[in-house]
C-alpha cells in the first residue's frame, strides 16, 4: 500500500537556493580574490546572480543535461555556478585545475563541456589546452578586478544581459546536477555524475552529522573543484550559514587571517593544508584569535593522530571524514561516541584516528574474495558501499564495471578493517599495499606513526620490488625545518609498535614529496621515480614469520 | 539526463533500525513502567525485538500494508512497534487512547486493525470498545511486571516463538509506514498515511534543524501515539542517541525525576506539561539537578513568550516547533537566526514567541480568497504548505477534498502572518478567530498575554455570539494556586497590547479548562458549554474602529 505523502516533491538544489534567497538574504559570502582582497557579498546577490546564470543558460541554447564547466578557485562566483547550473537545469562540471595537461583537456572533452566558466587568472590554464578542446563558449570572470581581456567573453556582461529567472524549471530528483572527474592516480579520470536527490539527502545527512547549523561560518580549504567542496557549499546554503572562500590563497598565513577576520567555526581541508596552518600557529604564538568553537573537517587523506594532539593544544577539535569522488563524498566521520567520552585523552586520540562510523543510509562492509569478514577490528578486506550517494556507474565508461560486485556495492579500492563498535579503519589504498614474502604491510600504518615523531613532518612509504620477498616497504621522509632525525631513530620508533619485518629497508630524507592534483602524496609519482633512478636494495634486515 | 547514483536505494525505516542495533547496541533506553520503576533496556535488544515481531507479523499472516494498531503509553515495547511494524512491511496505527470512546471505535474501525498491541493497564480502555470493534488479535504487553491476564495473548510469548528475522523485507520508499489520526476537534479524525520516505527526510530534517546527536538524550513526553512523538523515537534510532520514555507518569515529580536521573538533553512535550514543570521547579528550588545542556521542545499549541522566560531563569533553553498531523509533524522551528544573537533578552525572547521559521524543503504561503499575500508580517491569510513530509491525501476519507488547494498545497487551517525575516506568527485556528463587527480579532494572540501575568496559569479565548457586533470574545482564565487577579487588572493588561474593541466582554475565572485527547485546550468544548448555559451578554465597551 502507498503512503500518502507528497512523495513525487523531488529532493533538487532549486528549493535550497530559494530557501536562502527567501530567509537568509543578507548572511555573508566572503571571497579573497585573486588579488588578496576580501570581497564580502550575501545570499540574496549570490542566488539573484545564480538565477540570472540559469537565465542566460535556458536563453542561450543550454539544453536540460548538457555540460557547463568551471575552471574556477573558491569564491562567490563558483557558488553561484553551483546553484545556477544545476538550477537552470544544466550539470555543473567542476574541472580540477591541478590535471595534467592531458587529462585536463582530455575531461573538458570526455564531458563534451559546451561552456567553460573560467577565472582570468586560470586562463593560462586553459591555453595550455586550448587547441585540443571544444567549447563553445569561454565565459571569464575577473577574479583580479582588472576586467576581463577583450577577445573574452565577460561573466558580469552575460549576467547583465539576463535578469534573475524567477522561475526555474521544474526537474526531477534523478535528474544529474553535476559532474566530477576522480584524480585518475591509476588510468583516465572518470566521471562521476551526481543526481540531485543524491546531493540533497548527502547534504541533509552532513549536516546532521558534522552538527552544522545557520550559526555556524565554513571556510571552505577543500577546493570547489574536489568531489563538490565535500558537499559543503550545498549544505551550507541549505542551513542558510556563512561561507568564506579564500580563493588561490591557500598559504598558512592567508587562511588563518580569513579564520579570525570571518569567525570561523568549521574548517574543511585537507591535511597537508593543517599541516601549514599547525607550524604557523607554533611560530606565531598568541598572534591569531580564533573562535572557540573552532573545529577542523580533515579529509582527501588520512589524519594522523599527532595531527589532533596538536590542535588540540590550540583548543581546535578535528573531525577525521573518509569519502572519495564516488560518494558525494562523506561516508564516514570518526566522531568519538557518547559512551567515549569518559575515555582519557590519549585512548580519544588514538581512537579519533580512526576513519570513523558510517553515516546513517550508508551501508558498509568487508570482503575478501567474495567473502564478508567480521567486524573483529582485525579482519582485513576490501571496504564496500551502497547507500543513496553512493555512484551506481561513471559516466560514458563502459570499461568500468570492475569498481562494482556483482550485487551492486560500490568497490572503494581502499582496504580496511571495521571493529566491533563499528569504526572502519582504512588500512591503506589496495594498490599502496607493501606485499612482502606473502603477508601485506600497511604503508598508511608506517606513515602514521613517523608522522608522529615531532622531527618529521611528512613522510610517504611505498613497495619496491625485491628479488627476495616480492617487495619490501620503502620510506620517504622529510623533516621539518631546523629540526634532524636519523633512520635508526625512525626504526626504533616503528619498532615500539609493529613486527621487524614491517620495517622499511631505507629511509631516504627528501626536501618535499612530490603531490597530486588534490593535494595527496602522489605515491606513483614516487614509485615511478625509483623505476627510474635506481641502486641496490639495502639488506633486508628480517623477513615475514 | 538522469544521474548515475544509486537513485533506487529506498528511503526506508529499516536502515535505521539495523545502524542502531550494529553501531549503538548498548545505548540505553530506559522506560517507565506503570508501577514507576524503570526499566533500561538498549538498541541491541529493542531491535532484536523488533525483528522478532516483524518475523512474526510476517509469519502469522500479517501482508504488506496491513494495519497493526497500538494502545500504548510512551515505554520501549512501543517503539519496537515503531521498528519492526514498518520493518515487516506492515502499517503502524498509533491509536490515541485519549480519544472519546465513540472516536476510538471509529479509528480502529476505519484503519481496518488486523492487530491491537495494548498495555495491560490499557485493557480497560480497549474494554470500552470491544464489543464495536473486530481486530483478529489482541496481543497484551504487561507494563505492570505482573503478566498478562489468562485469557489474553502475552506479548513476551509472541515474541518468544519468533527468532528476530535477520532479513527484513525489501520495501519501497513510497510504500505506507504509519498511519496517525487527527484529533477531530471538527467532525471525524482523519487518517493521515504516511511513507517510509517521508518518516526518513522529516527525521534527516528534524536532526540539523534542532541540532540533535548521538550524545543527545531525549525525553519523549510528547505521547508516542501523538504524530509519531513528533518524530523523534526515528530521529533518535538514526543518531544512536538516548531515548527516555516516560509510561503513563506525566506528572511533574516524575517527569523531573527522570530528567535528572537519564541526564536528559532534549525533552519534547506541550505547554501544558511544561507549566507543571515550571510549577515544581518554582516551589522545590534546588531539588533537581538537570543538565546543563537541557532545551525544551514546546510544540502542539503555541508556546506563551512567558515560558521561554520562565525557563530561561532556570538556565533551560525552549525551541518552539510547529506542525500538524498532516505534515508527520515538524514544519517550522522557531530558532534565532544566527543576525538576531546580538539582540538583547526582550527582544530575543519576543522572537522565540513566534512559531518560527519553515524547515528546508518545507514551501509556506499565506493566502487569503486565492491571492498569496506578502511576507510583510502585517498581512493575515491562511498558512498553505507543500513538501516531502506533508499529506496530499486523507486516508480512505473522499469528503476530504476541500483541505488541498488546487494547486496541491496542504491547508492547514491555521490563519498566520510571515514577517520580512521569513518567520511565521500563527495568528489562530481559523475556526477560533473572533470575527467581531466584520474584524478579526486573535484569540492566540489575547491568550498569550494572559498567561503572561504572573498569576495566570492557563487561559482561553474563545468567541460568542454578540446580537450587535457578530461575535466578541469571552475569556476563561485559570489562576495559579494561591494568586489572586481580578478582571480590571487583565483589562489593563489587555489594553497595553490591544484596542480596547479587542479586550474581551467578560472574563470567566474557572478552576481548570478543559482538555482534548492530545492534552491541548478544548474550545469546542468551551463553546458547547456556552450555547448549553446562558446568561446575557455584558455590555459592549467598544467597537471596531
Amino acid at each position: 500500500m502507498e503512503g500518502l505523502m507528497m512523495d513525487d516533491y523531488p529532493l533538487t538544489i532549486t528549493p535550497l537556493l530559494a530557501r536562502a534567497e527567501r530567509l537568509f538574504p543578507s548572511v555573508r559570502i566572503a571571497s579573497r580574490l585573486s588579488d588578496r582582497s576580501i570581497r564580502a557579498t550575501d545570499y540574496a546577490h549570490v542566488v539573484s546572480r545564480a538565477r540570472s546564470l540559469a537565465a542566460a543558460l535556458l536563453a542561450e541554447g543550454v539544453r536540460p543535461g548538457d555540460r557547463i564547466a568551471t575552471l574556477m578557485w573558491n569564491h562567490a562566483a563558483h557558488l553561484e555556478a553551483y546553484l545556477g547550473v544545476p538550477a537552470s537545469g544544466a550539470v555543473l562540471h567542476t574541472v580540477n585545475l591541478r590535471l595534467p595537461h592531458d587529462d585536463l583537456a582530455y575531461v573538458i572533452n570526455h564531458a563534451h563541456d559546451r561552456w567553460i566558466l573560467v577565472d582570468d587568472v586560470l586562463l593560462p590554464t586553459l591555453a595550455s589546452v586550448r587547441e585540443r578542446i571544444h567549447p563553445e563558449r569561454v565565459v571569464v570572470f575577473a577574479t583580479s578586478g582588472n576586467g576581463v581581456p577583450k577577445e573574452f567573453e565577460d561573466y558580469e556582461r552575460l549576467l547583465a544581459r539576463h535578469p534573475p529567472a524567477t522561475t526555474l524549471p521544474c526537474l526531477r530528483e534523478t535528474d544529474a546536477a553535476l559532474l566530477c572527474y576522480t584524480s585518475g592516480t591509476t588510468g583516465r579520470p572518470k566521471g562521476v555524475l551526481y543526481s540531485h536527490r543524491s546531493v540533497v539527502l548527502h547534504s541533509m545527512a552532513e549536516a546532521f552529522a558534522l552538527g552544522l547549523s545557520q550559526s555556524d561560518s565554513v571556510l571552505l580549504v577543500v577546493p570547489m573543484f574536489h568531489v563538490n567542496a565535500w558537499g559543503l557549499p550545498f549544505t551550507m546554503t541549505m542551513l542558510g550559514g556563512r561561507q568564506v572562500l579564500p580563493g588561490p590563497h591557500l598559504d598558512a598565513e592567508n587562511l588563518l587571517d580569513l579564520l579570525e577576520r570571518e569567525t570561523v567555526t568549521v574548517a574543511a581541508g585537507v591535511p597537508s593544508v593543517w599541516i601549514r596552518i599547525l607550524e604557523a600557529l607554533e611560530k606565531n604564538p598568541g598572534r591569531w584569535k580564533l573562535s572557540h568553537q573552532l573545529r577542523m573537517v580533515v579529509g582527501g587523506a588520512a589524519m594522523p593522530e599527532a595531527m589532533a594532539r596538536q590542535f588540540a593544544v590550540f583548543g581546535i577539535s578535528t573531525i577525521q571524514g573518509y569519502g572519495l569522488t564516488e560518494t558525494t563524498p562523506v561516508v564516514a566521520l570518526s566522531i568519538p561516541k557518547e559512551s567515549m567520552r569518559s575515555w582519557d585523552a590519549d585512548r580519544l586520540f588514538a581512537q579519533q584516528a580512526r576513519t570513523g562510523l558510517s553515516l546513517p543510509f550508508v551501508e558498509v562492509r568487508i570482503r575478501a574474495e567474495n567473502d564478508e569478514l567480521p567486524w573483529d577490528g582485525k579482519a582485513v578486506g576490501e571496504l564496500q558501499l551502497r547507500g543513496p550517494w553512493i555512484a551506481r556507474s561513471y559516466f560514458d565508461e563502459p570499461e568500468s564495471a570492475g569498481k562494482w560486485t556483482e550485487d551492486g556495492w560500490f568497490r572503494t579500492g581502499d582496504v580496511a578493517t571495521i571493529d566491533s563498535e563499528g569504526f572502519i579503519q582504512i588500512v591503506d589504498r589496495m594498490k599502496d599495499l607493501v606485499k612482502s614474502g606473502g603477508e601485506w604491510i600497511s604503508s598508511v600504518a608506517l606513515e602514521n606513526v613517523l608522522v608522529g615523531h615531532p622531527s618529521v613532518r611528512e613522510a610517504a612509504v611505498i613497495a619496491r620490488p625485491d628479488p627476495k620477498w616480492g617487495e619490501r616497504p620503502l620510506a620517504f621522509v622529510v623533516v621539518r625545518e631546523g629540526a634532524r632525525v636519523t633512520a635508526d631513530e625512525l626504526r626504533a620508533l616503528l619498532a615500539e609498535r609493529y613486527p621487524k619485518w614491517w620495517i622499511p629497508d631505507e629511509f631516504r630524507f627528501v626536501p618535499s614529496l612530490p603531490k597530486t592534483s588534490t593535494g595527496k602524496i602522489s605515491k606513483l609519482t614516487l614509485r615511478e621515480g625509483l623505476t627510474a633512478a635506481s641502486g641496490p636494495a639495502a639488506p633486508i634486515r628480517s623477513g615475514p614469520p
